[in-house]
């Protein structure tokens, strides 16, 4: 029932990039969580759980889930509280591989409608993971992180995708020029997000294949990636504040996109 | 230069509400957030730099400004970092009254349009702030953050404002029902945002004196509230999320409000 020292301090250790890229895994908690990724193509290397867990209404179907996927090891709550990052960890946590996806293969080369959202250096982890989110909710096909945003194994940004993570494909450590010459040949057009921008986000004729780009808290979107895009997609203000946050913007964005076709 | 352990550890108990509370008084810190300060009608109490400060081009002119309104102290780096809640305190920090507000009187009596923005037991301080920093943005003549919200001057809160806290009035502590009531007798149609909200945030008419309002991250608005509500106003969904982030949901639907009266 009790983890060794060494595993814990392993487990604990995943809290940290260097580590989770040495070993190419990261760790989720609670059984929302948990449940989301069993249902996700995801790579279980192993679940833990505690005597608490047993409560949940729910737990007997999702131990048995989890029980096909990897090795589901009862440990104790002190042990839990150890490694986990959050109170939040409800007595379960799981350790999964990496999902390596290459972020040129979110691009759809067929006629279709395809949303994508990109976020070139993202740096806050709530803001990366509402940003996965709300692009879930609006229907994107994928998610690209540019190479210089906040990982997106981080507990953080794993914790703020609420399991949209497991939704649909995220990809990281992209190449932003690369990948966005490759979406325009491939039929896209580049919007990006701009306080300067000049077509408010609610004028925008959105074309069928979109692909959105959203930039670090402080500097907006960088120069390079900027010179890329074909709209730069501005939010009317109507009081004082200087900004808005990027998650919100990229909600606010997305929101309008559905419009013209649903009306 | 120094500040007496006494001093630091008076300041740094304002990262708790007891605290804060007890001597009505809350933190700010970094350039930008005492600039703002400065030009608000808050009170303040002290201001504290460091000699790193005096490298910022705008320095000389801020610290002008702190000087007129309290006593400006000079304070060693390491003292900043033991009371500071952020390293990116960039050497500057205050201590301004709480600025109580009544909630009632953000309700317009007039004709005129007049939108409020009322949070309803959100918990997350960053939620709470970027809300704040939103309803600013879009030209909310006030905000009330309801009896059992995160409180306004957790230093979380008041840093995800950006600044916002100082250009509108915020209200909290408010009896929701009862301000409802005297809303809805002032001529405000109450709306009210829900997962499951029939009326499209999109479609929706909204009138010249709106009230909106937001709910707790996990389980909404309350139905107390919810029954004083005209309109449920959902946000409709195309993928595979749960719901949105509140603070998302909260920008969303105040960036359509214009709509129909820009066009």
């Amino acid at each position: 029932m009790s983890l060794t020292r060494n595993q814990i301090k392993e487990l604990r250790s995943l809290n940290y990039r260097k580590a989770r890229e040495e070993r190419g895994v990261f760790l989720i908690e609670g059984i929302r969580m948990l449940r989301e990724a069993a249902e996700s193509d995801f790579t279980f290397v192993a679940s833990y759980y505690t005597e608490s867990v047993r409560d949940d209404p729910g737990w007997d179907a999702l131990a048995a889930k989890l029980k096909k996927r990897a090795p589901l090891v009862p440990i104790t709550a002190g042990d839990l509280d150890a490694f986990a990052d959050t109170v939040a960890a409800q007595g379960v946590a799981a350790v999964l591989k990496h999902r390596e996806i290459a972020p040129e293969s979110v691009i759809s080369n067929s006629a279709g409608r395809s949303l994508l959202v990109v976020l070139d250096t993202v740096s806050d982890p709530g803001n990366a993971g509402s940003m996965i989110r709300s692009s879930d909710w609006f229907g994107a096909a994928g998610v690209v992180l540019g190479r210089h945003s906040v990982d997106l194994y981080n507990p953080k940004v794993v914790r703020a995708t609420m399991g949209s993570l497991f939704h649909l494909p995220v990809a990281r450590d992209a190449d932003l020029p690369v990948l966005l010459s490759k979406a325009a040949g491939a039929g896209y057009t580049i919007y990006v997000a701009d306080v300067a921008g000049e077509s408010h986000f609610d004028r925008v004729h959105y074309e069928n294949k979109s692909l959105f780009v959203f930039g670090n808290e402080a500097w907006g979107v960088s120069d390079q990636v900027k010179e890329l895009a074909q709209v730069r997609i501005g939010i009317r203000r109507y009081g004082a504040a200087e900004s808005l946050n990027v998650g919100v913007a990229c909600g606010v964005v997305l929101s309008a996109i559905h419009r013209l076709y649903d009306e």
